[in-house]
């Protein structure tokens, strides 16, 4: 049994996702400070924002161009290289299924196959949209590409990430990053230093 | 000639926005601590929201819910007693034009006023959407409330408003509270600290 204060940050993204990206490159370390570890649960944005009827970020007039100021501070601050890759904001199905393959018998490759992705997408502004450019990726990063190939097409694995997603949006996820600390909900990359504050002092 | 180094935060609100009287209660002594003072500028937000095609945040499907958690959670960490009023949201107009037209003439007793009004709807959960709402106000406050009243019916506030509404939105803003600090954007009360970093650090 893990207790409370031991439980890893549930950390949910969407490959697509700038911010997701920019949180994806600092949360492990900033957890590790904290004494946690992390859980990465990919998730489809898409299918959250027909509930909540959100746009793609930004294709938003006004807000979509403080968004790509905004990114683009951010990643000088953090000092994280960031491009905007040429096709976005593009589907991000099969890198989740994908993960949740690589997720169902090794965690922390499919953590790094998630960082892999992400990095491919927005710091080599690479295509990471199609099950080929994933299977492309799973190659280079030196995974079992033909075996992935098949996990792709396996109606089990379509099922336990429609199946995340549900529990995702179950818990109030609209957004990415969205973070999970002991059940309490925080969005965006610029709360991480919320989530700190949090748990130094136990909530408030 | 203003420097820039001493140049006011130009500080954009929506009077029906709760981070934004989450940020009215603070944001003056944030900045005092800054050595800047800050220029007050109520908008109306509905009036972005058609460009960006945004919905009342606490209307939307579990985002709202998200904000409604996150509020309360801000106020306890600023100490700020809050609630949100029973008709919610609300329209801000009234609240807007007697903000100018006190503006034109005292902006510290436009200020005053202006949080005045934010305590009111936020803390003691009245209504300040009707003009006669507004007026009532203040009075409470000690103004000239038949003055203000014929203020409200000017054409020429009526246009002052428009004005600044427009010039808000030329800007980029689109969110409350939105902050332009020597030109440099920042959205969300949230993001307050990061301001302070990036005065003190001078830009990154």
């Amino acid at each position: 049994m893990t207790s409370a204060a031991s439980s890893p940050i549930e950390f949910y993204f969407d490959f697509s996702s700038p911010y997701g990206y920019l949180a994806a490159r600092i949360i492990d370390a900033e957890a590790a400070e904290l004494g946690r570890k992390v859980t990465w649960r990919p998730f489809l944005l898409g299918a959250v924002m027909k509930q909540t009827k959100a746009e793609p970020l930004l294709t938003i007039p006004i807000k979509g161009d403080y968004a790509r100021h905004d990114l683009a501070r951010a990643a000088r601050y953090y000092d994280i290289p960031f491009v905007v890759p040429p096709q976005f904001p593009f589907a991000s199905i099969a890198a989740c299924r994908a993960f949740y393959w690589l997720n169902g018998t090794d965690p922390a490759k499919a953590r790094d196959f998630a960082l892999f992705l992400y990095e491919r997408a927005f710091l080599a502004g690479k295509d990471i949209s199609k099950p080929d450019s994933v299977l492309e990726a799973a190659s280079d990063a030196g995974l079992d590409a033909a075996a992935m190939a098949l996990a792709l097409q396996d109606p089990a694995i379509k099922e336990l990430l429609k199946a995340e997603v549900d529990k995702a949006i179950k818990k109030g996820v609209f957004g990415s990053p969205f973070f999970l600390v002991d059940g309490e909900p925080f969005w965006g990359h610029d709360r991480i230093a919320e989530v700190r504050e949090w748990l130094r002092k136990g909530g408030w």
